[in-house]
């Protein structure tokens, strides 16, 4: 098997191709086992990164399976799959789909179910802290209250009590507030709402690894800016540059790097875009989650909306699943975006609303977050606490960072993390490297960790055999490669 | 005010847009009274129904607001709206957003809501007949035993739980099951998957309404084409002539006619659609809502899912609110379909899916069906027998239906259904006109009827008001028309 040189996405899905060619023409049966990731590339002369993601892309279209420490194996083929009965569905796929079929999200998602394994990979929060007698309270009482209401459809732009309940917590007004199906359908929205195929968007990365495919399926030219080397300047040049629909940035708690905007900065940006006349999409699911002082106002507030979309969450401060978050904005916006979700998924289901709406509405949700708050920075503590007992010393650095859920970490081009990531994953522990949040090359040698998912003693032993990982890593790094038989 | 004579749309847009000027220039200021939509009509020499959806659209751009018997007033505008301050949002809307700006399923779901208006407009099930103390029981349950299970993010194709569950009562594998936030996103996703900007897109019309701006927005040209009178060799013209990505249908108490095609109907078209190789998304709320006799198998069992992409959903046999609904479809459009939620909304909630995932385990839902589906018939022939009451001996025909929730009526041109909800509204009680469900002109002198979501003596006291605004119309269009001054 040859590869023809060309970018390294290109590689990748030449090998993916091949080896799906070789699947279904039956050269690879069902339970063979395909060659390490390491062995074949080496043989095959490129990054063991492109194997790792072909692999992971076979595994995606369910044609192979990797199992712990045995390999990877060719899948039984679904009998609709195969002869002549098969619908060739693949020619009749529309060109805005087939410009993102990156399923990262959807592994990440995949992985979090596997309790086998401790994932410092999804940004999850402290789940065991969610008040779930409560919520259950909650929702039973509200059930056996109202039941029409829970079941009857609430209006597109949320239920009215959810949507009170958050416009009183942000100062706003009630027809600014529309409630979403989580912080993703709200980019989605807001995306489709905004960007024609060609147009370009200007997003701070690294940054939140589930925009890149929205804006790609969008049809978007996603221009990178990073905000804590590029400054403002370097903003200016790229509005001149490129034209762009609106940036997207995070800038409290950052997804991944963790890092908050100074007021001054914020204010720098506001005075720009407002300049430009740019839209800002304000993503916000971490500003809630600050450790001892809270985070400077957001865009939103500080421009008192003009022009920023924000996007809120529940799923870092309660729980991801209920998938439920809002946008707030100008009303012309809100009556856009419902046009959107009304043709997208009608509206959001009622109980979850009615049941956080109550959860707001009685303090709860603020108590709540006055014990997450503390318990959050114990956990990011105790991981850095970790990492400095159970890692080379030097092998990494970390940015500060006075909030959030995730710690972001540089191996200064001693470790490859998507190599270091498969290492892990047999160890039991995951991580996202760092080239996922890059819309362009970028992260090689970054890694984000998040820290708030687990309770500390769980993430001393994740640290530990990340750690582990770490170390074979360096060792085998300093043994001679070896040449195999190819594929 | 003058109009220029061109489509009606445009005549609507016109209108839309010199009242909404006259708004912001403060010609109209807050507080105004319009015109009624009747002497604004005859005054422009336009038809009411132009009008209405004119208000209708204000309206849902919060620039005016109908009162019941008082008529419409022009509302205080947001300080956003108004001044130097405001973004201008308008210019940065994309072209693909334009295209659709429908917000009739907005407004229905709006009046749902509404307790003092008996509906006959909404595609609602018998809330009042949902199992509530046993859905609480269930939901308490999983919250208690498994609530980590419950809060953290499903897989992006759904809980396997509630896919098993699916997939055992669709007698198919697993993998061919995906659970989504109900039949409008499958429906969305399906059409984002297969369509470019300038496809066209076949729909069996009259259709669901909800499905005409999805088309729209995702740039297809729609096809009409009416199978209870084009048949198989008029879509197989269709197919020449259009070449187009799918055909659209609800094969099963079709929604709005309520009509369901016989197996030979259906398999005649498979045999069709297999030739062209043109896919089929048969869209399926309806089939479990049988009064007498199940309806023929769906396209999806009879090609054993060659080329269908069929969708399901919980909204018409439990409640719309919970937004679950799933698809089924060979593994390889589950795969991009996946892939598609991912980048849109992740997952679907756990705890809705978990519990409705048991209520399928444990019986309860099929136990459920058996007492919901002679509750309908009921209430189908409680409507038909109060109609034959209470309204005008044949003035109004209705198609029979053997399932379903809609019956679908034709005044034969005797009366418009558009001026006829305006007065219906007044008197407390809604319907749906006919041209809804058109993708282009028709359906002017058709209405549909949910008998559904009432029970029998709301259905009377509903049926009742609409015989009273039909007696109204019928002596107001006796009356000669009085020339009155211009707005």
């Amino acid at each position: 098997m040859t590869l023809e040189r060309a970018t390294s996405g290109g590689l990748y899905l030449q090998l993916v191709n091949r080896l799906r060619e070789r699947i279904s023409s039956g050269e690879l049966s069902p339970g063979d086992r395909l060659p390490s990731e390491r062995d074949l590339a080496i043989s095959l002369g490129v990054s063991r990164t492109t194997i790792v993601n072909a692999y992971r892309e076979l595994e995606a279209q369910g044609l192979v399976r990797g199992h712990v420490g045995r390999g990877t194996f060719v899948c039984a083929l679904e009998e609709a799959n195969t002869g002549e009965g098969a619908f060739a569905w693949h020619g009749k796929v529309a060109l805005s789909s087939l410009r993102s079929a990156d399923s990262n999200l959807r592994a990440l998602v995949r992985n979090t179910t596997d309790s086998s394994v401790i994932s410092f990979a999804t940004g999850v929060t402290a789940l065991d802290r969610f008040p779930v007698a409560r919520f259950a309270e909650l929702t039973n009482c509200i059930l056996s209250e109202r039941p029409i209401d829970s079941l009857s459809l609430a209006p597109t732009e949320g239920h009215l009590s959810l949507r009170t309940a958050i416009a009183t917590r942000e100062q706003v007004a009630v027809g600014r507030i529309m409630v979403v199906a989580g912080a993703q359908q709200a980019l989605d929205f807001a995306t489709r709402l905004l960007v024609d195929p060609g147009e370009s968007v200007i997003m701070d990365r690294p940054g939140y690894l589930g925009a890149i495919p929205v804006f790609r399926a969008a049809g978007a030219n996603i221009v990178g800016w990073d905000s804590a080397t590029g400054g403002v300047d370097e903003l200016e040049d790229l509005i001149l540059r490129f034209r762009p629909k609106f940036l997207y940035c995070t800038p409290t708690n950052r997804n991944p790097s963790g890092q908050t905007w100074s007021e001054r900065f914020r204010r720098d940006l506001l005075e720009l875009v407002r300049r430009y006349r740019m839209p800002v999409i304000e993503d916000d699911p971490y500003g809630e989650l600050w450790f001892d002082n809270p985070p400077p106002p957001s865009l939103a507030k500080l421009s008192n909306g003009y022009g920023i979309i924000r996007i809120g969450t529940f799923a870092k401060t309660l729980s991801g699943a209920l998938r439920l978050g809002w946008v707030t904005a100008e009303e012309a916006v809100i009556n856009h975006l419902a046009v959107i979700k009304q043709r997208s998924d009608v509206c959001s289901p009622s109980l979850s609303q009615l049941a956080v709406g109550a959860l707001i509405k009685s303090g709860d949700f603020d108590r709540h977050l006055t014990h997450l708050r503390p318990e959050l920075k114990r956990r990011h503590d105790a991981m850095l606490r970790a990492i400095s007992q159970e890692w080379p010393a030097g092998i990494v650095r970390f940015q500060r960072v006075s909030g959030g859920i995730f710690l972001w970490g540089d191996f200064g081009g001693r470790i490859d993390p998507c190599i270091l990531q498969v290492e892990a994953g047999r160890l039991g522990v995951t991580f996202v490297p760092g080239e996922s949040f890059y819309p362009e090359a970028g992260g090689r040698s970054e890694v984000r960790l998040c820290f708030a998912s687990q309770p500390p003693a769980a993430i001393q032993e994740g640290v530990r055999r990340l750690g582990l990982a770490i170390r074979h890593e360096l060792a085998r790094n300093r043994q001679p490669l070896q040449q195999e038989p190819l594929v």
